[in-house]
């Protein structure tokens, strides 16, 4: 592959209606759909989130404790068979603003262990992506070589996707503007990271880890902590609002926008 | 794996309305998948074709002419989402029927060269029928080593999965009765074969492919010619009428049926 790949993260709470079971945000979809076709980036790897599709069954079910009971199967099929429905629409909007978008499945490829990915063979998104295609991957339930079955996250996948594809950077585009110095949700005076060295995230993490009740990153706190291994490999990541117009495809075209650089320096 | 598993294929001329471009066939879906659920076979392999979901956009876009031109990229992109389409409609009428499905898409993991299985890692499908899910697989557009992209029969692929699966047998659901004498669609004398050696089908497939023209095995050569691996291998492969009702039940459990048993002897 000639050019270091983009990877796009699209929140599940960005792309779904979160209080909403199995309701997409079409607005959002289709708006995105059209900014990533406006921006023209290559190559790209898309990974969205569950959202009100993956959570609610992946919670019901349990599938995360791993396999304690047979009454749970069902229930990884349908977990698994929602997470599909949503990344039907998701790449439908990409094809439709002609993209040439192809879902991978990660249940169809990836092996966890203790809910940490195992076995990942990268050979068809290599070959999905020096064909031209944008690959579609997204957070879903997969089997675990110890516990059965586990969730895997999209933030976990985007992490190894972009050390293991030498990714020149990450965006996740999310429901709010970046990190926060403190919740926006809780503290008036939060005020929005612009840029955030890699020492200094360290620094607001181990903080927000003695603090976790109240998330001092604006709910962030488990995503970042996924990314670590990238930003420490050298991914340049950003983080980003895509349910604010235009932002993802300032972010995609390097124009300026409103976010988080987090960078190793 | 204790058991060895069972093979079971959904032609898509029996699960889509063959000349109506993207309609499946939901009686037959419904009935096939009560079928599956009565039968209780484990474990079990469903691979289902692409009938008209398929066929149009792979022909429309001569996909398996591999990349020739940039215009045909967004043709692969859509053949593939509509496969996952049908492969969606299948796994919910199983999951409806409490059948724990999983739909595996071969693009996701599967690359060919030439149009053949160069690469198929069948851990996931195995981790799979050992936890006891049903996956159901399809054939589907596949990136191809040389010639960029192909289409990958279910056909093809059922004949590789029972070998490499140590399948017990193969179940071929069809819209037709099984292999006949003559064309049964062209002479009225033509009498359905019930038991085939592999040496008489051997015979018959030589004559039939000097008459290339007139199938004589009724529109069934191309099918058959992918299976000879695998019956040649020692797996029992049965074709029946899968839009007769009852019909793949009993096969399942070994009940007297109609159809064709081709065994090696």
């Amino acid at each position: 592959m000639k050019a270091k790949p983009t990877i796009l993260k699209l929140g599940g709470s960005a792309i779904t209606h979160k209080e909403k079971p199995f309701v997409a945000n079409f607005f959002v979809i289709e708006n995105l759909a059209r900014e990533i076709a406006e921006a023209n980036v290559s190559p790209l790897v898309l990974v969205h989130g569950g959202g009100s599709f993956g959570h609610p069954l992946a919670k019901q079910y349990a599938i995360n404790e791993g396999l304690k009971n047979s009454s749970q199967i069902i229930g990884f099929s349908r977990t698994h068979d929602a997470m599909n429905v949503l990344n039907r629409l998701v790449v439908q909007a990409l094809i439709e603003h002609n993209i040439p978008a192809v879902g991978v499945a990660p249940s169809s490829f990836v092996l966890t262990k203790q809910g940490r990915i195992e076995k990942m063979d990268l050979d068809v998104v290599a070959k999905l992506l020096e064909t031209s295609f944008v690959p579609v991957l997204y957070g879903d339930a997969v089997l675990d070589l110890d516990k059965g079955f586990a969730i895997l996250s999209g933030d976990q996948l985007i992490a190894k996707l972009a050390i293991n594809l030498g990714a020149e950077r990450i965006i996740v585009g999310v429901d709010v503007d970046g990190l926060y110095t403190a919740d926006p949700k809780q503290d008036s005076s939060a005020q929005l990271i612009s840029r955030l060295s890699f020492r200094e995230l360290q620094r607001t993490l181990s903080w927000a880890e003695k603090a976790k009740a109240t998330d001092v990153t604006g709910g962030m706190y488990g995503k970042i902590l996924e990314l670590i291994p990238a930003i420490e490999h050298g991914v340049r990541t950003v983080i980003v609002n895509a349910t604010k117009r235009d932002t993802v495809r300032k972010a995609l075209r390097n124009e300026k926008f409103v976010g988080t650089i987090i960078e190793k320096e």
